[in-house]
């Protein structure tokens, strides 16, 4: 970031890289996942699996019955009905021929049955002892047969499927107490720049909020966020910053990431290490800076806050799945009749917000603002982004578009 | 449920409530949401909020510079470019004709000035001291008014909004520090039946799953989960084990809520306190008990472990949201084509599990099983389910679909 272009870099980015082409670059920086760690089940919900999960038993382990009622012989109840039951003698343990033997949901199937006649289909002859079956059952009625939900030995889980509720439950049935999955990687987040405060601002100064926001988006993604004092615009104060949180596993700047005199970080990256990416083709918030210090991914994101969310979301929540050796999940969607045309550059990837509206049983997006990285209320007031690919100029009102709810709720 | 109709109704259900209908009763019995807490903001995620919020402040609070560059007044550019460009002189502090003043973005827009010009657009004349200004700005240009994001008096958020990182960034900047959100409700999750055990299950027994997966979802919508002891088929034991957890806000059992000679909980219930709907016109998973006892909502869930998760997330997602004042968000849905086709009952509301797969660039949904309430696997190895309504008989392959995914991650 230095050297004879640094005049001309001055006023403005000479290319900015595509999205696609600054993850890639990042991606390859990010070259393995962290170690992983071995947890309880009961601690394993939305952790990312590091190992293969096999089935060592078979689930159900043993023949079982799925219904109250008798066990028996299929071919003693052929032909039976309510006119004309099938009569039977129940048995202890053992079932023979027009032997029945009294089961319950779940209960082993016992020898010599081959169903399950439901408690409501049998008729108990008090003075007699017998049992009058009015439906005839085929072989296999009602029986949950060994292996009948997962066969011993089947493949359930690959390396990283992240973990969800039932799975634990999938898990815990076939046998699994403890799992391997990717440690939680930790990031350092610093929030840069003289004018910010943490309260009572003076003109000129403004309330921190970017490294409040990322670091809570850290949580959601899994990461450890670790939320450090602000840091004012000086080299030296910014590199020390950096330096200490080089034992996080990604550190994450907000602020100071453009090419102002004022903007110190990337040439700070620069000097620890190396610059991946310096200008992204996305808007808003094009400044930002991917770097690599000592093996550590150094995301150095815009200080505008709209310009800082679309960064994290499409750098930093990467970045945490990757080190936890997962892909990032898609974003949940919906598809929406745009209200208004979205303007975008062509070669850009522009990220709309958008406010969405019941109307006339249509789902209508309608653009929050037409810019302004600046504008927080943009974000936070809407209830997702459209994506305007690069090799669009712009979206025409009354398009269904796919509205990215990159914040979702459980 | 004693009485007269106790031998027919072993027999099965006599009637069985809708889904809406069942929620309705429910809701009905949750009141009111639960008390409500002051969180400092950088705990509030996810949390729900309880007070409407008014922005104390304007955001930004003053003029400020969008951009790096001189603030000066507009008309004096008026007409330049880079072959005739307008020069004016530099000043300290206050802008008067031809005059401009340093800025950089965040900078207060000092007085007398109405835009900022970019610095690219500005050559420094090191000899005479003079700024040769090289493209004209508007009145306004380049400069976020006090109040653009956010206006002193605008009402930001209303009571029931589920709180996002981004939310928590705005908040923060309109002078909040702390906030009113709805308490996290506590539940007690209880398993039960005499077949389950914690681990090495002897045919005839069960591995314990329901309560695990159900303790996992309540920390995902937003409850604190305490995750009991397996409790045997004894109306004394279940009794005292309901008993107990009255303290909490809500009490879940998973196993014994049909009509079998077994299933003793809805009993239990009614002695307590009083049954709401047992058995719901649902599937998988129609032997549910809805009640109250004490005020407190009792969920009897059904032992079959997609049952349990159907009904959990039926009736304990929205009674988790409801206690904390919101309302249950919408599950995030995708669109796919239905491989083949669901087989459903009219009057039944089914939830039939499917696996999605892009296929020649069109997303494919495949029922995972035909049938098996028992069948764990075919929950947690699919990407979400497929919703029939009652008004239909099922669903021919071929049609577009909604997926929801009950269990997202973030």
């Amino acid at each position: 970031m230095s050297g004879p272009d640094r005049q001309r870099k001055e006023a403005g980015f000479r290319e900015r890289t595509r999205v696609a082409d600054a993850r890639r670059r990042l991606r390859e920086a990010v070259d393995a996942p962290l170690e992983s760690e071995r947890l309880p089940l009961g601690e394993a919900d939305g952790r990312v699996l590091a190992e293969t999960v096999t089935a060592a038993m078979d689930v159900p382990h043993y023949d079982r019955a799925a219904m109250d009622g008798y066990a028996l012989r299929a071919e003693d109840t052929f032909g039976a009905t309510a006119r004309s039951p099938a009569v039977v003698r129940t048995a202890e343990d053992r079932v023979g021929p027009e032997r029945a033997v009294r089961v319950h949901t779940g209960s082993e199937i016992p020898e010599g049955a081959d169903a399950v006649v439901m408690i409501e289909d049998v008729v108990e002859l008090e003075a007699t002892g017998e049992l009058e079956v009015e439906d005839a059952v085929a072989e296999g009625e009602n029986v949950a047969p060994a292996g009948e939900d997962v066969a011993e030995g089947q493949e359930l889980y690959e390396p990283g499927h992240r973990l969800r509720p039932s799975d634990l439950g999938l898990l815990r049935s076939v046998g699994r107490e403890r799992l391997a999955v990717g440690r939680r990687p930790t990031v350092g987040v610093i929030p840069t720049g003289e004018e910010l405060v943490d309260r009572d601002p003076e003109p000129g100064e403004i309330v921190e909020t970017n490294g409040l926001t990322v670091s809570r988006l850290v949580g959601r993604w899994g990461g450890r966020a670790t939320y450090r004092e602000i840091v004012t615009d000086d080299a030296e104060a910014l590199r020390a910053a950096i330096q200490r949180d080089l034992t996080k596993d990604v550190v994450v700047t907000t602020g100071g990431s453009s090419v102002g005199e004022r903007d110190l970080i990337p040439e700070v990256i620069d000097g620890l290490g190396e610059v991946l990416v310096h200008g992204v083709a996305l808007k808003p918030g094009h400044p930002v800076c991917l770097g690599l210090v000592e093996d550590t991914p150094v995301l150095a994101l815009p200080g505008y806050p709209v310009a800082c969310i679309v960064n994290a979301v499409q750098f930093l929540r990467p970045t945490i799945a990757w080190l936890q050796g997962a892909e990032p999940a898609p974003h949940p969607t919906r598809t929406a009749r745009l209200e208004r045309k979205i303007a975008s550059e062509p070669g850009t990837r522009t990220f709309a917000r958008v406010a969405l509206e019941r109307r006339d049983g249509d789902l209508v997006a309608t653009p929050t603002r037409a810019s302004g990285a600046g504008v927080l209320s943009s974000v936070a007031l809407a209830d997702g982004w459209v994506v305007v690919e690069e090799s669009r100029e712009g979206i025409p009102g009354g398009e269904r578009v796919a509205v990215e709810n990159w914040e979702p709720s459980g």
